[in-house]
């Protein structure tokens, strides 16, 4: 399972504006081409070496940015014909790689906490959180080295 | 200069999903009664005793989530002939005190850092950031004891 840009999903390099007094950190506008629609923003955090995997959205794109900590992000398609089919992407998100995660419906999301204190992310979704467009695996359904 | 509910200032609690590898925060959803738009979502943070104060917007309303570490914020309003003019508002948000404040246009806001590590606050505002409806002015401007 090679490691590769998975179609359909963007990395968008973000803006932080230094500030003495504490940074201000750009995450989603309503102007930004990756912008679909606003139904929910939520966060999730993900302790020290615990991996949270594996899910996929039916309807749901997601928008993920990390202000806090570290998060791994480990996307895999298996949609049927699609040019990445069996493919998987890594990315590693933190305040010093400050991109926002654009993940279209129909793949597999799975990510890990990497810094030792808080690992927070901001996801900024299409729609409202629904369990009926949501699908999960066990971790081993899907094949990928953690340890890595 | 009495601290007390400042007309179209709301607090709404929000859930916080318990679960062992890391929790889930609500933040905002579409179907929220003070959801009025979507515009802009942006992180700031404000460092350890800092103060960024003061500063009111023309049109925005913000919707104010603190995910990490803990922020003082006073509303002060000096709108003519609000039900709560001269007043203000204090209230920390934090994760043990986790609350969406809403803060309508016209009335003005300041927040401390209280955390002694990173105070993070989320604004989900319905209109993208404009520098033409911000007013600022210097912190002496309002009368307010923040060593409270």
């Amino acid at each position: 399972m090679g490691d590769r840009q998975i179609k359909g999903v963007v990395l968008t390099a973000l803006k932080i504006i230094e500030i003495a007094d504490g940074d201000v950190l750009h995450a989603m506008k309503k102007s930004d081409s990756e912008f679909k629609g606003f139904g929910d923003a939520y966060f999730s955090t993900v302790n020290h070496g615990c991996i949270k995997a594996w899910k996929r959205h039916r309807e749901m794109t997601l928008n993920l940015i990390v202000p806090v900590g570290e998060i791994k992000f480990v996307i895999y398609d298996d949609r049927i014909d699609s040019s990445s089919e069996h493919h998987c992407q890594t990315i590693n998100l933190s305040i010093n790689n400050y991109y926002r995660l654009t993940v279209p419906p129909m793949v597999w999301l799975g990510f890990q906490g990497i810094g030792v204190h808080t690992n927070l992310l901001l996801n900024v979704a299409n729609i409202e959180h629904d369990p009926d467009e949501t699908e999960r695996v066990e971790l081993d359904k899907i094949r990928y080295d953690w340890t890595n």
